[in-house]
């Protein structure tokens, strides 16, 4: 049986009361002056509670029963409608989303570790609420009051659920390419036909109506993305008897045959001239689609960070359980936590999961900082703060999140590859992250083609000096070595910026440079935490965890932050290694 | 549909012929007068195309429809069976067999090209000729002229499949921990009697015999590895009409659930009293086992390289013709090997995949000369460059094979996560290589705390002499850029190796090294191939070649070879930062 998940809520509550200042953040936001870390922990503690006894014991019969498609039907795997119920019926679904539409207006920071420990539990699980609060996001910046008024309180509450259609089978990144239809009708519909794939939580049998936003475009509308418009297009339609019975002309076509998420119903949907409405303006569809893009992509982030942590808390149980080999003295055999071998592959994930948490955490307060402070210039810095970490913590957390579930299940040897211990479901599972809500490569060529250079430079500048402030003031007893190694770290990002500012334009140069600059600022923002994490670590007093954050930090700054001189190596190498080749010559 | 896969046979031909002095070494060797580049080039091209025409198109039907147990009976997919036939009819199974027992004879080097294109092809049916050979050849090597006369001529042609029983629940890396038991019977047999997992080729539905070598321990065998001994326990027995159709008292418990693989039976195999045979002498059972590990080890490495091979050739197949996004000049959709990033990936996988064929057959080579070489001196010092470079090739190639894998499956976005692509499935069938026939941190320490300091180092400095001698004369029109870091990357391991033999002894300080060193030696051992493979590759003459390689050893100088200096720093390091936290503070 796979180990038992431990939800991280104390070590969440320290981050925000201790390491980031959560409660005098909030104060300043009008509607949050209430929220403190205490609350989030009582918040955190009850559902960390569902996550760990509802949802992760149906995560590995999940995988093995995995979502069917029956006559048409979408049947997803025993149990999972009703932990769905008692998900929403808990309000777990709208935790922050609006009041004024049955949400519970906590702030997104609670959410996002309400993300994790869900992620972390079922991942497959997790993309139902998740997919719905995408749609919600979407329709409550774009929608008129009269799409509104019909659905967004059920989808802020999850009472229905939501789906993103974005990709077509010739159009994946490059969105441009899609070929949907949206017809206009007399009555202001529109009659959507087309195709799309990869559609998560497409349909599934709760019972309840799947509200999709599907970009499409118009008859008239220009070749590319400004031809591209986004329109709402319901499972169920009102009806003439507005009893939401009417099946609308949609259907799922094939369920996905993946890698992972199996529980997932991941669909190939039809769309045979189903009735639709615009959202938002015509022509305007992926900027309407991109204003949830930022939480969606850290919410994949995090998806990284809850599996890297999940799988690594397994393979910590079992490292302390399984006897093999002889200890350093000769004894034996021994737990093979013993083993200096096994510990670097553990090391490895706490030193990962432990700075990602708060670097996620972070990030999401300066989310609820842009949305909601009332000084414009300082919401437009928390802004730009939000739109340059997004495609970090989503590319970053999610290769490292993948290694960890890859290091976690090496733990286990030959049982890590049997289904039944549950760690190469990790492994399935973390591989998905890395590919969905834009590849990781298209992340690191919005961060460097777009993030590096926005504003001038100023929120990257900005940034970089909050960081070298905080180095300046680090004190060695705590901080040392990792203080001094982050140093040169930090200077290897400065000088790679100025290449990446001053290759703007030049596509093969920052195509090449994109991944590697990626990491190096991935590396050296959570070598930054670590930093906070342990000049904050007094603040836990006579607990042995002061000591545990100092050795993985240690083991941070030795095995982990050393890879920036790499990165930064192969950026100042430039394009030609990569370019050079002719494409036949493969 | 999944790409089609391409023998490499031409690359191989160059690589005997003009990297490896192939005929000359081999002319050296009794009964390998003949063996040429020329006779393994026809020979390998026949068999590739067995390969690529019947073994490939299994392989993900194969994974589709799995292995399974029905009423105790493993049925393997459709077209198993009868491929194997064709496998075995055309001598493929006995390829470098003893030819007093069915075997052709020829050359191991031609052995593992073979094993390279199999493990392409489709890895869970590679298994059944692998394991085979393995047990033929623990059985040549410690079996009694009796058991030979029996079994070898069946096992050599692969008439009969072979099968290893070493594992137990409680007992994996650490074999003295095993329980199954032996006890002897009047008539010389054995009663076998015991639980075994993870065994692969356990059985199949091939109409054959299956002969298991199980280790047990005797009644009155001392705790420990050397109360292990060896028995062979055939699936059918030959009976008083000795028509080998009474079936032994051995069951398939069941078939393990699997990551990958599918389609190989893995099977749970209960001995329940089973009639066996001491192989060897009682005590030495380990030994005996150990005598064919190193051919087994390499052919894991291989598997490695042969679906990274597959791997990337899908990839850049996929690369070719998806188009997506713009090109440096705007234009587009252009196909996405003119992305920056989708040329990384593309070519960190032929960066390995070059150099790494030729090193196993460099490696392969010594085997050869090691076995047939006339000179007892040369012959040990053969047998000591295999058994230096066997956990190398075994964890690097592997390990290497599934980043490779993994790279070549985000090549095609959202598609490499269905099943239908093809690619992440060979991305389930490579995690098993880094785990089975002992996990890559058993090979890591294997090579620190025994392979570089055997013999007083001679082999280690000998070794190491060599890569420098071919350096001094490298020319640098040729070899530059890669040259000069390969000085820089020869100098690191030369300082690393000083502490790995210094540290004998010293458990935290190895294990905290091992995969350290070992990741630092395989680096600077494909760097030392590029530079053979860049010094005669004028002998391609005014093919495109020469230019293609020069491009992939570029690259390798500047992305890969650098990681050495990160591997050395944590040499370096020592083993405080890995062994400093509290067991129970992880």
């Amino acid at each position: 049986m796979p180990a038992t998940y431990q939800p991280p809520v104390a070590t969440m509550r320290f981050l925000l009361e201790d390491v980031l200042d959560f409660d005098a953040q909030m104060a300043q936001l009008p509607g949050f002056e209430d929220a403190s870390a205490d609350l989030a922990a009582e918040v955190l503690t009850v559902a960390g509670r569902m996550c760990a006894d509802r949802l992760a014991p149906l995560n590995l019969p999940g995988d093995a029963a995995g979502s069917k498609l029956v006559d048409g039907k979408v049947i997803t795997p025993p149990g999972f409608a009703e932990a769905y119920a008692e998900f929403v019926a808990a309000g777990w679904s709208g935790l922050a989303g609006d009041p004024a539409f049955g949400g519970q207006g906590l702030p997104r920071t609670v959410q996002i570790m309400l993300d994790e420990m869900v992620s972390a539990a079922n991942l497959s699980f997790g993309l139902f609420p998740g997919l719905t609060r995408g749609a919600a996001e979407a329709l409550a910046a774009h929608g008129s009051d009269e799409l509104k008024a019909t659905y967004l309180e059920k989808l802020v509450t999850g009472e229905w659920c939501g789906a993103m259609a974005l990709t077509e089978a010739s159009a994946g990144t490059d969105l441009g390419l899609l070929r949907t239809r949206a017809d206009p009708r007399d009555d202001g519909s529109y009659s959507i036909i087309g195709t799309k794939i990869f559609i998560s939580s497409g349909d599934q049998d709760f019972g309840n109506n799947v509200v999709h936003l599907v970009l499409a475009r118009l008859p008239d509308a220009p070749a590319g993305v400004k031809g591209i418009s986004l329109f709402l297009v319901p499972k169920l339609l009102p009806g003439d008897a507005r009893d939401w019975t009417e099946r609308n002309a949609m259907s799922v076509g094939a369920l996905e045959h993946k890698m992972g998420i199996h529980a997932q119903p991941t669909c190939v949907m039809n769309y045979d001239g189903a009735t639709g409405w615009l959202v938002g303006e015509a022509g305007r569809g992926l900027n309407a689609m991109f204003t949830m893009m930022n939480a969606e992509r850290l919410f994949v982030g995090i998806q990284g960070l809850g599996l890297a942590d999940a799988a690594t808390q397994a393979a910590v149980t079992y490292a302390r359980e399984r006897l093999q080999g002889r200890g350093a003295d000769g004894s034996g055999p021994v737990p093979i936590i013993a083993h200096a071998d096994v510990r670097k592959m553990l090391l490895a994930g706490r030193a990962f999961v432990e700075p990602a948490r708060a670097l996620a955490a972070w990030t999401a307060i300066r989310m609820d900082v842009a949305e909601r402070h009332p000084d414009p210039v300082v919401s437009a810095a928390a802004h730009a703060d939000v739109a340059l970490l997004t495609p970090v913590i989503k590319a970053a957390f999610t290769d490292f999140g993948f290694e960890t579930t890859v290091l976690a299940q090496q733990v286990f040897g030959g049982h890590g590859y049997i289904h039944e211990a549950g760690m190469e479901q990790f492994v399935r599972d973390a591989r998905i992250t890395q590919i969905y809500e834009g590849t990781n490569g298209v992340q690191a060529m919005d961060l460097v083609s777009r993030k590096v250079t926005m504003e001038g430079g100023a929120p990257l500048r900005s940034y970089l000096d909050m960081i070298a402030a905080d180095l300046a003031k680090a004190d060695p007893a705590l901080t040392d070595p990792l203080a001094a190694q982050m140093r040169d770290a930090l200077a290897l990002l400065e000088t790679a910026s100025e290449t990446i500012a001053a290759a703007a334009g030049d596509t093969d140069r920052l195509g090449a440079a994109a991944t590697e600059y990626l990491n190096l600022f991935a590396l050296v923002s959570l070598g930054w935490m670590w930093l906070r994490i342990l000049a904050a670590s007094p603040a836990l007093g006579a607990t042995r965890t002061p000591q545990a954050y100092a050795a993985m930090a240690r083991y941070y700054a030795t095995y982990m932050l050393p890879r920036t001189a790499l990165h930064a190596a192969r950026i100042a190498a430039g394009p030609e290694p990569v370019m050079a080749l002719d494409e036949e010559l493969f």
